[in-house]
C-alpha cells in the first residue's frame, strides 16, 4: 500500500496511482487526518474517499502509533491516551472508541484497531501490561463497530507482544477469538535489529488463519518484504518508496542508487534499463533528473516517486506470481542476490 | 509559453504540457540553464529538447535579464556582460556572440537576441547608451548567426529604449533593418507603472512589421496580458502562472483567489464551476487543495499549477478567436469587467 499520510500520496496524484501504477489500495493516517482536515471537513464530503477523489480502497492506521511518535505529554491510561498534537500542542485524547469513530468518519474500507505499540528495548513486565491494555482495547473496538456497524468497513486487529514470543502467541489467539477480517503484525520497525523484527512475525504468524489477510504494518526494505512475503505477510505499507524519492534515492533491481551522485551528471541512460516505470519508459534521464534534485525542481520528486512506487508494488505482483505458481524460493533467492550486488550502490 | 525557467515548468511534466495544456511553446532561461546542469551536460544530449523530454518549440531568452536581476559584480563593457553568478559566484561572461553560441547549444528553436536591460527609472542619458549597446549587440548577435546558422533557429531581437518613445522608435527601426524573424518588447515589467508598461509597447509596435511575431517579455497579469494582445502582441511568456500557484492563488474569470483562506475550508466546490481545467474537471475541491496547500503537499502545487496555465492559456486561446471573429472589442470588456467583480477576490 503506497502511503497517503495527509490524504494524497506523497507527489503522486489519484490518477497515476490508478492508471500509472494499478495500486489497489492506499493507507491513510488517521492521527494525521484528525488533525487536518479534521471531520468536520471530511464529513462534507461523506469520506475520505471523496474528499482526496480515490475510489479504490482506502485502509486507514488508528492513530496510534503517531501518538507514540510524533505527539507530545502522553499520558496513558485504561481509557485510552492523552496527548498534545504535535501541529499545534491542543490537548486531545484518542481511545479505543474515538479511533474507530475517526474512522468510520474517514470511511476507510479497512480500519485498525487501537493498540498500544511499545517501544525497543522493551522490558517482560511492561510488554506484558501493555499487552493487556491492547487486548482490552481490541475487545472494545469490537464492542463499537458491532454497535455502529460501519458501512463495508473490515475490521483489523494488530498482534503485539514486543520481543516476547509467549505474549506474541497470546496476542494472536486473543485477537483471532474475536474473529475479525484480517490481522496485523504491530510493534515492528521500531528500532529493533532486523533478526527481531523477522522472530516478531515468526511468532505471530503460526496462530493467525490462512484465510484471512496478514499484514505487516510499517515495512519495510525490499528485501525485508521479500523475506516477510516468505513468512507468510499478504500485506505491507511503506513510506519508503516516496521518502526515498525526496532523498534523491531511486530502487532498482540490483539495488539502490542515489541520483545526486556527481557520477550520473551526464548519464543519458534511465534509472534503470528494462524498467516499466513511467520515468524509464518516457526516457527521463538519470542525468535530467539528477539536474532537477540538484535544481529542486518538483518533477525530480514526482518522477522518482512514481519509479519507486512502480518498484514496491511490482515487487509484490512478481513475489505473488512466484507464490501462485510455486517458485517463491527461487524468486527470493536471485531477487536478493542481485539487489545485494555492489557495483552500483552508493 | 508557460516558464521552464531549469529546464522544466515548475511541477508540472512535459506530457501534462502537451496532453493536458496543448502548450505550444514553453520558455528556457539561458543563464539557469548555462550554470546548471551547464553545456557539457546538455551537449550529450543533443539539446535541451532531448535533455528534458520536450518534443515542442522552446523559446531561450538572451540571459540578459537574469545578469541584471540575479548576478552580482555586473561590470558592462561594449564587450559584453562580466559577472559573478548567484549560485556559486564564479566569474563569468556574457555577450552577444557568448549568448547565442549557449542558445545554439541549448538547441532551441526560437533564440533571443543578446540585449541590455535598463532599470526603472532610467534617465535619458543612461537609456540613449544603454540602447546604443543594445543595437550594436543586435548586429553581433546576426553576424554570429549568419556564419554559425544554428540548424532550424529563429532569431528575434529585443526592442529597447525605456520610456522614451523616440528610443523605442529607433529600437524598433534598427531591429527591423537586421530582418530578424520577430521582435520583442523588452525592459518592460522592471517597476513601472502599468501606463509605461503599456506605453512601451504602444511605442514600438507601430514600426514592428505585422507578418511577424511580436513578443512582451515577462508579463504579465492576466487583464495585462489582454491590453497587450489589444496592443498587437502575439506572444507572452510568465512565471504568474506557476509562481501564484505557490503561494495558493488561483485564477478564476472573476478574479484571483487564495486558496488558503479559511472560507474554503469546507467548500466542496471546484475551483471554477464551468472551468475544464484537469482539477475541476477531476472534481477536486477547494477545501481539498486548501488542506493540501496547509500541508505543504506537492500534490496542491501540482494541480493548481495545472489549473493557472490552463487559464492563462485558454485566455490566449480565447483572445486570438475573438481576434479572428472581429469581436476582441467585446470579449475585452467582458473580459475585464468580470475579472474585476470583487465578490470573490480575497
Amino acid at each position: 500500500m503506497p502511503v497517503g499520510t495527509q490524504g494524497t500520496v506523497k507527489a503522486v496524484s489519484p490518477e497515476e496511482l490508478e492508471d500509472e501504477l494499478d495500486a489497489e489500495v492506499i493507507l491513510g493516517n488517521t492521527y494525521h487526518l484528525h488533525l487536518r482536515p479534521g471531520l468536520e471537513v471530511i464529513r462534507e464530503f461523506g469520506g475520505l474517499h471523496e474528499f482526496m477523489r480515490w475510489d479504490r480502497p482506502i485502509l486507514t492506521d488508528s492513530g496510534g502509533y503517531q501518538v507514540f511518535s510524533l505527539a507530545k505529554l502522553r499520558k496513558i491510561t485504561e481509557e485510552g491516551v492523552a496527548f498534545q498534537n504535535h501541529l499545534n500542542g491542543a490537548r486531545m485524547l484518542l481511545s479505543p472508541e474515538i479511533s474507530m469513530e475517526i474512522q468510520a468518519t474517514l470511511g476507510s474500507d479497512i480500519a485498525m484497531y487501537f493498540d498500544e505499540c511499545p517501544p525497543y528495548p522493551c522490558d517482560r513486565d511492561y510488554a506484558e501490561k501493555s499487552l493487556g491494555l491492547t487486548t482490552r482495547w481490541a475487545q472494545r473496538c469490537k464492542d463499537w463497530t458491532e454497535a455502529h456497524a460501519p458501512e463495508r468497513q473490515l475490521h483489523f486487529g494488530i498482534v503485539q507482544g514486543s520481543i516476547y514470543a509467549d505474549l506474541r502467541e497470546a496476542s494472536a489467539k486473543a485477537l483471532v477469538d474475536l474473529d475479525l477480517d484480517g490481522y496485523a503484525v504491530g510493534g515492528v520497525s521500531v528500532g529493533e535489529p532486523e533478526e527481531e523484527m523477522f522472530r516478531a512475525v515468526e511468532n505471530a504468524e503460526p496462530f493467525l488463519p490462512v484465510d484471512k489477510p496478514r499484514y505487516a504494518m510499517g515495512l519495510g526494505t525490499p528485501p525485508q518484504l521479500v523475506e516477510m512475503i516468505g513468512r507468510g505477510i499478504d500485506l505491507f505499507d511503506c513510506v519508503l518508496p516516496t521518502r526515498l524519492a525526496r532523498h534523491g534515492t531511486a530502487l532498482t533491481a540490483r539495488g539502490p542508487i542515489n541520483l545526486k551522485n556527481e557520477r550520473f551528471a551526464k548519464d543519458t541512460s534511465p534509472i534503470e534499463e528494462d524498467s516499466n516505470s513511467y520515468p524509464c519508459r518516457k526516457g527521463f534521464s538519470r542525468a535530467y533528473l539528477r539536474h532537477l534534485l540538484k535544481a529542486n525542481e518538483i518533477l525530480g520528486l514526482r518522477l522518482i516517486s512514481l519509479h519507486n512506487l512502480h518498484f514496491y508494488l511490482s515487487l509484490a505482483r512478481r513475489a505473488r506470481e512466484a507464490l501462485d505458481s510455486s517458485c517463491f524460493t527461487t524468486f527470493r533467492e536471485e531477487f536478493m542476490t542481485q539487489y545485494h550486488q555492489s557495483d552500483q550502490a552508493t
